[in-house]
């Protein structure tokens, strides 16, 4: 469903800092504002001290850049900055030009689930430097954090080892759509389900949920709460029993599972939320499987996150579906993804194209330039390594990549991998030239490319790094624009 | 400006949690529903180690709640979900009943920009239990984010001593509202400015902004850059001085700052954006006087936060204006408020109120029952403790606070002390009683609620504890209930 445009009413035009505004009135004022650019959106270092990022937020980016429009309203609020002498910022013809843009950029993505890796362009947008500079903000916040979010559910995805991980971030996430593009990002990173019934509306995922323990306290007794809800929803029965005392609210919640029963119905399961997940889990298996209950799950929740889950597993804990909220959608311990958008190559007033990289003290910071494409090469069914390469120049065959940051350190890739590029067409002028594909697709592109990579590069803790390096002629471009750049041109 | 009204198109009262809808109908089922029952917000610990916290978000929260109205496709939605058996979850007669809701609810809250304390209640919510439980999710959405960045704005705001603070983060931020309203938390916590022209727009919140490093890579030269920049916008020029070298800048910026000089504009000042922003502003600012700019502002950004303001000005930075961005508007370190919304008191079926607790094992988390209102006592203009009383018990005269967590913990308040009630009416059965007052009073509030505190409580690290504790018969109240839930009953 077309989320934005479902649910916001007014222009998102102005989901932009200042700063870009000023900067395309001066394109404007300069002549300069219809010079083609190259900008390309990537991140420095994976969340999480992670192997390896989930990109994802692309239909939001595309929805949004199809939907661009300057309103009046927007124009009027333009209209009414000022300087530091008080006149206005922006020349009424200015903002009449504002007022006509559509969207002219070519626009190509790796498609939405992609894993990808430090200085790998997820986004390259194209076209006049004014529109291409417009959207650096709002596509770096649809972006940026969709592909936190899905990188953290595809890690708790990984430690719950195949059990089904349902989202329920809702109450604690950044604001209301930073609960419902989390939802969406945990969705396609492998959650199974959500709470939030609104993400659910919009997306047609799974929703989930029984009740709260404020459910337990308006009834005398616990047990008799249990017999009130399956009355309500006896298709619907997996019961909160740490309200008093999880064992106790076992024992009642097998009671009640029994009268269920009797009226033909049978109970989904119980949920703990609170004390040892690891020995109340095994108790409350041991109770349901000698009242007769195999198949009735244990729930388990309480500020999970992936590494909680892989140490509940290695202590034998017995739950079967987990619960993760708060840690989910903010990322809690690496609550953004530092993307960043970065102007790569621009036509010259002679139109031929000058390549730009930005320098920086740390030699992580330094740019690199070109119109570029990713190249994943695989050998056997494994991603083996990736390559850097700007379209014009091309690649060497057979391939070297070289690490940017050490140019001793290279690998060569064998002729008989396969190879496929990540950067897809995605707008032309503007126009949607391909079909993006929706959540269900990009969570099983996550499944189908998780898989690809060695177990390493999944590792919680102190992962492998997959190698990831420039072709020759990229690193030399780089080598000769950062030297002249430092004052040492040949 | 009415802010989700005018941004979301979309009804938003399928913003919660499936199982608020699901006790709900079991509410309805259970012929329990119109039971009337009392729900507080509060929170457990202060967020980033602090010592304080700034109740925010409370007119989002109002919004919500007089424009909450299930929508046709809501309830289309809501018809489509089914049990473990396939059949739908809901009855249509339910349906319709919701259809039918509008908010009956009594609402008193703290105001916005008031600084709070754990287990304070920040809003309270009393009606019909279905109607009160309902909206737990979207209220805990809604003020949890807004509080926890006002709170990291007015530490942020804090260490500046008095120099504005620009928020920066809509890229980096959790989501299109993530970043408004951070923003507007952000503004509310004494932030000066932001860079979001949405957040402009919405909140009338001055916008600010100069250009990008993309700029200055647009031009064969810095000088270039910033002469084109300051051809066209000669009152807003702050020039970004780092994109290659930043002393080299600083001097670019001085000779484009002489032409502008000569054409009857001064230029606003410089940006640091990397590098040692302690060496680089002591030489920015040494450069920049004797070229006889005194006058021109030396701003810095560069993952600021708190701490790192401190520091910088503990090392005699140079510094004016403080860009803020990503750890600002995520929380960053905790990026989270643990807000609740519990139930503490429900009439029973003979109209009597039963107070309500919640156990658990960490006796932090046991909850505290009643009807609460929060007095708040100052002595000589500094506020000396919290009492938190149940309404209908009243409170003791002279006041003792005592320590729900050590019982042999109190403090006398004496009898002179000045006293207010936190709590204010805001909903009387669904209708606005009290206006709210806008972000520029919330943000007055903060800044005169913080000189209220003794300096240890606002510290950054190790924060002097401020006293809240129970009166006496809230305190026997909460006993004799723990007792009685846990089988000791007397």
């Amino acid at each position: 469903m077309s989320v934005l445009a479902g649910l916001y009413r007014s222009s998102l035009a102005l989901l932009t800092d200042l700063y870009q505004v000023t900067m395309a009135y001066a394109h404007w004022r300069s002549g300069t504002a219809g010079r083609e650019a190259v900008f390309q959106l990537f991140f420095r270092r994976h969340p999480f001290g992670g192997g390896f990022t989930v990109a994802c937020g692309l239909a939001t980016a595309v929805e949004y850049l199809e939907g661009f429009r300057f309103t009046r309203d927007d124009l009027d609020y333009l209209a009414s900055l000022s300087g530091n002498d008080g006149a206005p910022l922006f020349e009424e013809a200015f903002l009449r030009d504002l007022e006509r843009i559509r969207l002219e950029v070519d626009l190509d993505a790796v498609p939405e689930g992609t894993v990808v890796f430090p200085h790998e362009p997820l986004l390259r947008v194209r076209g006049p430097v004014l529109q291409a500079q417009l959207l650096e903000t709002p596509l770096l916040t649809l972006v940026n954090f969709q592909s936190l979010v899905a990188t953290k559910a595809a890690r708790v995805v990984l430690a719950a080892q195949g059990d089904p991980v349902i989202e329920f971030g809702l109450r604690r996430a950044q604001g209301i759509d930073g609960a419902l593009s989390a939802s969406r990002a945990a969705w396609i990173g492998g959650c199974s389900a959500t709470s939030s019934l609104l993400a659910g509306r919009l997306w047609g995922m799974p929703v989930r949920g029984t009740h709260a323990h404020s459910w337990v306290m308006s009834f005398p007794g616990e047990r008799e709460a249990f017999e009130a809800y399956a009355r309500a929803l006896p298709n619907n029965c997996i019961f909160l029993v740490d309200t008093y005392d999880s064992l106790e609210g076992v024992a009642n919640a097998i009671e009640v599972g029994r009268e269920l029963r009797a009226r033909g119905h049978e109970m989904v399961g119980i949920r703990l939320d609170s004390g040892d997940l690891a020995y109340l889990s095994a108790e409350a298996r041991r109770m349901l499987d000698e009242a007769g209950f195999p198949e009735a799950v244990i729930v388990a929740s309480n500020d999970l996150d992936e590494h909680l889950i892989e140490s509940l597993k290695l202590q034998g804990a017995r739950i079967d579906v987990w619960g993760v909220g708060t840690r989910l959608v903010t990322g809690w311990e690496d609550p953004a993804l530092g993307g960043v958008y970065k102007l790569t190559a621009l036509r010259g007033p002679d139109g031929e194209w000058e390549y730009k990289l930005k320098l920086s003290e740390q030699a992580v910071k330094v740019t690199n330039p070109g119109i570029q494409q990713v190249r994943r090469f695989r050998l056997e069914g494994e991603a083996v390594g990736d390559l850097l390469f700007d379209e014009p120049l091309g690649a060497a065959d057979p391939p070297t990549l070289i690490d940017p940051l050490d140019l001793t350190r290279r690998k060569r890739i064998p002729a008989e991998a396969a190879a496929e590029d990540l950067l897809q067409p995605v707008l032309r002028r503007g126009e949607r030239v391909a079909a993006l594909g929706g959540e269900r697709e990009a969570r099983e592109r996550v499944r189908r490319e998780l898989a690809l990579f060695h177990p390493g590069v999944k590792r919680f803790v102190n992962p492998h790094t997959y190698p990831v390096g420039l072709d020759q002629r990229l690193f030399d471009l780089r080598t000769s624009l950062a030297l002249a750049a430092r004052g040492f041109a040949g």
